[in-house]
């Protein structure tokens, strides 16, 4: 594995937090940056280096045919005051995925984790401690080769990012309105759904936009082939609670395989709870809602941890929960994987990393 | 309209072009470029200015969630002189209609207009003469805030650079060689297949560097859902001649409305050809060539015209043509259309705009 070379790790910036920190506005005062040239042999020297604006040639096929893929992960100041980490091998495994999806070369997995680890270690001071509030950490791929011809691009530059954050949701966990649309779908499986490819999350905003003007925060997107099956909320994944059971949409090919869904699926097993992926019908919501057997639903993704659902809307029928109280089990899980993230509960499973 | 604000049109690099011209290789001494802030009203001021690198933050929402469009188009040096231009206002109205779609600004037509002529005739010098080259124009729009909200962004870039190029196939005009997948999909109806966003080509790229493999240039995408119906070719759109028809897939919602191929049917409609906008199972292809009912299969687009295809295959099935000569119709239309580019033949159909 390469050395990483540090350019500069000097603290110039006086670290002031502000008070009421707006999801992924505010960024620490390092980066880390690795170029790639097909030509000079592949990635290049690994740096870390002052937060600075990128110079890029306006012909960079990232601009024209968005060649760029991206993961989200957090580190959290647990409450002995060590920094953690949750899960980020399951990160840099699916930005690897992603990568070979978009035919984007590839990153050494140790040399990805130990580059996220030494730039938290250096811009530590910018972790915040309040409840709920994390170091946001964002690696991404691009394109950076000037050429307009359409195929993979010989450069690239791999990058990662820090930003303070505070809850996800401004409103804290308070249940979120969703709205699921048949007027416009995000992903089709053997296309790009399954990877963080950037060109997914332009491609769900106008629906977005649309749910935002009636008043909802998130769209459930259903499958594009039948559009009869919920996939996911773009943010997040999503799980129902039925009477008997916990479900959440199998892994068709379309829908992101979240960290966070992975590990509510494994503390749910854990609880002994009946947890299925499968085929869920947007139908069988309302028919289970009819007859009192849907308990609750939530949603799960590293930016948001748990989020619950206070309402789902689709065409002109809306299944209600509570608007102020997060449902019971989604309560219940939030309190585990954060209890986890911030040291208050032992890491049973292995999922925590300690930035030493 | 704005005036445009000329900061720099010094000519300062000795205009040299490579003797063959590789595709979206070299650019131009110039670029226009147009900032647009939400918090400032809007579009600012349009500038031309020297090509030079940009200055954008890593953080810059393109790089994440591929909030980008562009098009395609050229200037031609026709054979009295003059700088013509085909069907540029298409082009800007496709533009917007990419940028509704992606929630981008939309951009005045007409000052987009006046910006291409503007910027061409101040690197005219770099218009190639040699036949079938041309001046490659390209438009695009992508978000700069920095911010890791899912949200449309506040703020854009609108650039226009220029790249002088030769033939899109290197080979010139020889039949090219296509595969048919359903491996991979490019665009499902109702995602964003009709627009020229970014994020297509990405997706596009590992089927294509998979036929290339198998030694054929392109893939010839199917539709989302059945896999069964033919729709484009990435960077064409894709005709069919039958004995009896020319035919060409309905735009569907997953197909990218080309200007070549609006004015492939008009020409053929003008010509008194049995022209069809249709679904086409790709069944039929190979039940028409087994019957010796499939006379040629060309593909049109902005950067090769008109492309003949020497052979077509799917799964374990091969449509061959000629390898050296391309289709007779296909001929006929790259004549045509190049010679209206060109001004060899009459402007007709009102085509052609001047660059004064």
């Amino acid at each position: 594995m390469q050395e990483i070379k540090i350019i500069d790790n000097e603290k110039k910036k006086e670290v002031k937090l502000p008070e009421n920190l707006v999801f992924g506005k505010t960024f620490t005062e390092h980066i880390f940056e690795m170029d790639f040239d097909r030509n000079k042999g592949g990635w290049q020297t690994p740096t870390i280096k002052r937060y600075e604006n990128l110079n890029i040639d306006p012909a960079a096929m990232v601009f024209h045919y968005g060649q760029a893929i991206f993961e989200g992960m957090k580190a959290y100041k647990q409450v002995d005051g060590k920094i953690a980490l949750f899960r980020p091998e399951k990160n840099i495994e699916r930005l690897n995925r992603s990568a070979r999806r978009l035919c984007i070369p590839e990153v050494e997995p140790e040399l990805a984790l130990k580059a996220i680890k030494e730039l938290v270690k250096i811009d530590a001071e910018w972790i915040p401690e309040k409840p709920g509030h994390s170091l946001y950490i964002r690696p991404f791929i691009f394109a950076t080769e000037p050429c307009f011809g359409v195929r993979a691009a010989d450069s690239y530059k791999f990058i990662i990012i820090l930003s303070p954050v505070g809850p996800y949701y401004p409103q804290g966990f308070k249940p979120v309105p969703i709205m699921a649309t048949d007027k416009y779908v995000r992903a089709v499986r053997k296309g790009t759904g399954e990877a963080k490819a950037a060109g997914n999350y332009a491609a769900g905003l106008i629906a977005q936009e649309e749910a935002k003007k009636e008043g909802y925060s998130q769209i459930l997107w259903l499958d594009a082939i039948e559009q009869k099956y919920i996939e996911e909320v773009g943010a997040m994944n999503i799980f129902i609670r039925f009477k008997d059971e916990v479900a959440t949409p199998a892994l068709s090919g379309s829908i992101l395989p979240g960290i966070t869904r992975m590990s509510v699926i494994e503390l749910l097993k854990d609880w002994g709870y009946n947890i299925n992926e499968r085929l869920i019908a947007i139908e069988e919501l309302f028919n289970a809602a009819d007859k009192g057997e849907l308990l609750e639903i939530f949603g799960s993704g590293t930016a948001a941890v748990i989020s619950s659902v206070s309402k789902l809307k689709y065409h002109d029928r809306e299944i209600k929960f509570s608007e102020t109280e997060p449902g019971e089990l989604a309560f219940k899980l939030y309190d585990e994987l954060t209890g986890l993230q911030y040291g208050k509960i032992e890491d049973r499973f292995g999922w925590i990393t300690i930035v030493e």
